[in-house]
């Protein structure tokens, strides 16, 4: 069985400054089912009590890190080496969005490991570094305030792999079905009775009413659940009408 | 001239405990054209340096934030509200991904301010906040640890946002505008007085049957002439119910 693509992504950061942010890092990698992390060239005064602490639940990605020397040695058995810039300029003016690149990445991790480059906070990557990417990415950002936060830029590029890896369970979200047309007419059918019994509309301009009802009821998701509940107002309507 | 649909969105965070969250919260925003911040319920304990210093650039946004007593408060004039949840369950099961509402968030927000509204790091927004929200949208995240560090959820749904505004056509938003939240509530508010008024609920399973009754009427648009016509039904409802 091949391994799920995710598990061959490796985050590479070149010499982190900020503790925190390596532990911010650390959660975001966690949260899109990423868990490999690779050091390269840490710095003697790295807080590793900060980064920790901002791990939260994902300290064993920052317990289980790779230290490398160098950026060459950190990606040497990689298919892929996708380097990030905040800057477009000399080498840098072919750089994709993580959007278009993820498929890519998706597709070559199910064979081969994929690392996903990061600068220090302070200078990005310098051109040594971008020399050893096979290509790059930049995150789309406003022209007022282009540099993301270390971790941030690295939530965007998980988030983006982890969308395409399409190993979020969309399960969740499809919990309660649609309702059936046949619910829907049905509902239609004891709401315009409704609308009659109570005197909101009159037989003459009960269709044209239905349709700014129909609009308002089918605009969005209408599950059967949902239907049943507006079915059973409709009923009481009805009913508190006979009986006045 | 129109404003920018950027211009027309809003931060929201509910009570937020840390003040470095709240300034990469800042960043975050202000990499993607977002400029509105505002604080519900601040905490005394709130550490403003820390948001400072961690906003860099965007302190702007930090010192201009708008600080409100209630969510009620915060989102009263805006047309979409957007709750984010990481967990799913009873009313939370219909959230749609930041990618599925972007195009409604920048539609809406060419005419009308939106709101995205986030809870505080411990216990994200309670039940109360969100029913006052019309949507809710879920980050996809991995099953092993789903829940993003604030300014990271931020991140994400900026992003999205701020990618969809880009591609937002100009000459689409000839719509009537979304009914602002407070006559939304004006509306929930009638409702829920005509639903016990015609015996569909009792007072105790009231709040609990008006939050299905949101959910349905604020899955897709509802713009002001709808609601007006909601009022409308929910007012002849009491009125049969009153004279029987």
């Amino acid at each position: 069985m091949k391994p799920h693509p995710l598990k061959n992504i490796r985050v590479v950061l070149v010499s982190p400054i900020y503790g925190g942010n390596v532990g911010a890092v650390c959660r975001a990698m966690k949260n899109c089912g990423i868990t490999h992390l690779a050091i390269v060239a840490p710095r003697d005064d790295f807080d590793t009590f900060e980064a920790q602490k901002m791990a939260l639940h994902a300290v064993d990605i920052f317990t289980e890190r790779q230290v490398y020397p160098s950026l060459a040695e950190a990606v040497a058995d990689c298919g892929l080496v996708i380097g990030t810039t905040a800057r477009l300029g000399l080498y840098r003016s072919h750089a994709k969005t993580p959007r278009d690149i993820a498929p890519r990445i998706i597709e070559t991790a199910a064979t081969t490991p994929v690392a996903i480059v990061f600068g220090r906070e302070d200078n990005g990557l310098d051109n040594d570094d971008l020399a050893r990417c096979t290509s790059l990415v930049q995150i789309p950002s406003s022209n007022l305030y282009s540099s993301l936060n270390l971790s941030h830029a690295v939530m965007i590029c998980c988030y983006e792999i982890f969308l395409q890896s399409n190993s979020f369970d969309r399960a969740a979200y499809e919990l309660s079905p649609e309702a059936p047309i046949k619910l829907r007419e049905k509902m239609f059918e004891v709401w315009r009775e409704a609308l009659l019994a109570i005197d909101f509309m009159e037989e003459g301009k009960a269709d044209h009413m239905m349709l700014g009802i129909r609009r308002v009821l089918s605009r969005g998701k209408l599950s059967t659940s949902d239907a049943k509940i507006m079915i059973g107002i409709a009923r009481q309507m009805l009913w508190i009408a006979n009986n006045r």
